[in-house]
């Protein structure tokens, strides 16, 4: 039967061996969110040369009325040197030449007839060639996760593109004969397809490439090409809808033709117990329920854990434990450990409405998924609950 | 002289009226992380009929052996009606005929000779129209930022775009003579220009649109030409560098030419004390302070603020109050509130090993930063400091 767990079918998918991701190079500019492959190291000091921290006078300390007899700007090199009793007005970050380790700022020099007086010690305003860096540091670590300042710090080291994992490619293959592709006519029994637009966006939120594929009619032999075609084109599939009991649902029977491996069958779960998790001639493949609430918890709490191990992220769901707000109270499925659509108000979980797992309205507003544990019936207002967050 | 400080700064930026930004219809693929500009009304009931939770047989709580007369999957309308004495096989999401009021899952159905067996009540398993929303209802709200379960909603309602603010254009200008841009060789004196491609994703990662232009020379004619294109062409200007005393800091002069009118000049405030706010020809526009640590800093404390207020967007900063780690002293510059880039590890506040601002370095595994105040030298360990968030 293949029945698990929550933590089983975490246990199954944190041990789940997946294909390395090819890589690729990508411009600073696409890069954001995309994950390192290696290691960066420091190609030259940095600074590469004594800096001026400040606009100026640099001047050497041994000098006590030392002549202007330069202006050093930034990014310019003069190619000259000082003789003693010499010294420069200069700019911030133009280089300090080295017969200088002192500069006053210019709001503090004071000058009379071309000559600096120099009336205390002052503090340097020079940063020294590798105070930063010294060069074959290593200033980045692959695996790492690309934010702005990380493209701050590769642009340093003169980089225009980065090395990363090329973006898992997802497939998602929605089925079900009463889905309709928005905008065309609704006819009775019906309903607009709201889950694969869904399962786009969660997946590429999570820096992966989403693929979609036409709606898959409710007959064995497309539903079987259809999964053939996708587990052929992408790193992950993902299906949705077909996986119950029905006399149409395709899925389980179309992955027996397939002979996909099955890693689990269900979950004790819920919203979505008839969740299969299985490797089709050797791609990773999700069958999720149909109904939208069902669909996203199950991606959130599961198919996330998975992507997110293919771009060697910390799969870990961000989870803490906070106190009840309004008492919650289920009457049915009390055998099942089930995840509910919450908020965060002053500090409390507070439940949101929830008629069944086919309130996507449910999930407009809420922040994350209050658990109930296997068993219980209530959550008491004030008890300390575990809240796991949506991204 | 405008020096204000960091509050002030803050209100002047909290009260600033920026132009309403134009809207746009996206494809709801690409509508991730944008801002929603209308409500959103449910246009027919939802469920829109009464649908099948499970798949099984309906049957009127009336009838005790009713025969099963008909199939009816999702998705499907017979366009028949029952007789008294008659069930129906369905699927789960179809449309329940009016008749029945009841449904046996098919696990625990029984049929004889054709005839469902009613043995016991069961739970309806019907979820009947107009249960989730009833047309009309507010589903969703402008200013909503788009999250993946928001591009579901609109999704089930037949949307295939959504109405969105255009993203704000943000110019970015660099200037500085020492300034390279990659990939080009690296002269003495010279570095790689790192903050225009650091200053782009910060911009992107706000949701509103980069617009780079090319390293301004230090003269005045080119930097007042620069700014007055980047004013015509964007929503909001940034310029980093140049802003300082500097011989060749052409940055104030340009905007007296171009008559900005000021908000600021100085922020009391590390690093980044060299801060404009002005309006130039009705465009906002920030300059930021040439080292990396302070242009991003100023940009994540003052710069994402207008930002997320053009896009209507909560912009107070994410803070809040944690334990010091390590004792943490400085030793310049003690009358000047300041922020250091800092970790979390276990709970505590870790400062980051920090030469000076333009050690970019710093930044690397930082998450935010730690508010130092105005006039103390010392952030003794365990005492509680205020910890801002990086995004």
């Amino acid at each position: 039967m293949n029945f698990v767990t929550t933590q089983e079918a975490w246990r199954l998918i944190d041990s789940y061996i997946t294909a390395k991701l090819p890589t690729e190079e990508v411009f600073l500019g696409d890069s954001l969110g995309r994950i390192l492959v290696e290691d960066v190291f420091a190609p030259f000091d940095e600074p590469a040369f004594d800096k001026a921290l400040k606009d100026g006078y640099a001047y050497n300390s041994q000098d006590l009325q030392p002549e202007v007899v330069a202006v050093q700007r930034a990014g310019e090199d003069l190619g000259r040197s000082y003789a003693k009793g010499e010294c420069v007005k200069i700019m911030t970050g133009a280089v300090v030449p080295k017969e200088f380790d002192a500069l006053v700022p210019v709001e503090d020099a004071k000058i009379v007839e071309n000559r600096l007086q120099i009336t205390a010690k002052v503090a340097q305003n020079i940063c020294y060639q590798g105070e930063y860096l010294l060069k074959g540091a290593k200033i980045l670590a692959k695996n790492e996760k690309i934010t702005p300042q990380i493209v701050g710090i590769l642009a340093s080291v003169g980089k225009k593109k980065a090395q990363v994992f090329r973006k898992p490619k997802v497939g998602v293959l929605v089925t079900g004969d009463e889905l309709v592709e928005s905008f065309s006519q609704l006819e009775q029994g019906k309903k607009f397809d709201s889950n694969s637009p869904m399962l786009a966006l969660q997946i590429a939120e999570l820096g992966a490439e989403p693929i979609e594929y036409r709606v898959v009619a409710d007959t064995l032999q497309e539903t079987t090409d259809a999964i053939e075609k996708a587990v052929r084109e992408c790193d992950l599939v993902l299906s949705s809808g077909g996986a119950s009991m029905g006399d149409y649902d395709y899925i389980p029977k179309a992955l027996e033709n397939l002979q996909a491996k099955f890693e689990f069958k269900k979950i004790k779960f819920k919203p979505g117990k008839p969740t299969f998790f299985a490797t089709v001639k050797g791609t990773p493949y999700f069958a999720l329920p149909g109904n939208p609430v069902s669909s996203f918890v199950v991606f959130n709490l599961f198919v996330t854990r998975l992507i997110k191990k293919m771009l060697a992220q910390d799969s870990q769901p961000k989870s803490f434990l906070l106190p009840m707000g309004k008492r919650f109270v289920r009457s049915i499925d009390l055998d099942r450990q089930e995840y509910r659509p919450a908020n965060i108000v002053d500090g409390k979980i507070e439940v949101a409405d929830f008629v069944n797992s086919g309130h996507l309205q449910a999930l407009a507003g809420a922040q994350g998924l209050v658990e109930i544990p296997a068993g219980q019936k209530e959550l008491p207002s004030g008890s300390k609950q575990r809240f796991c967050w949506f991204v």
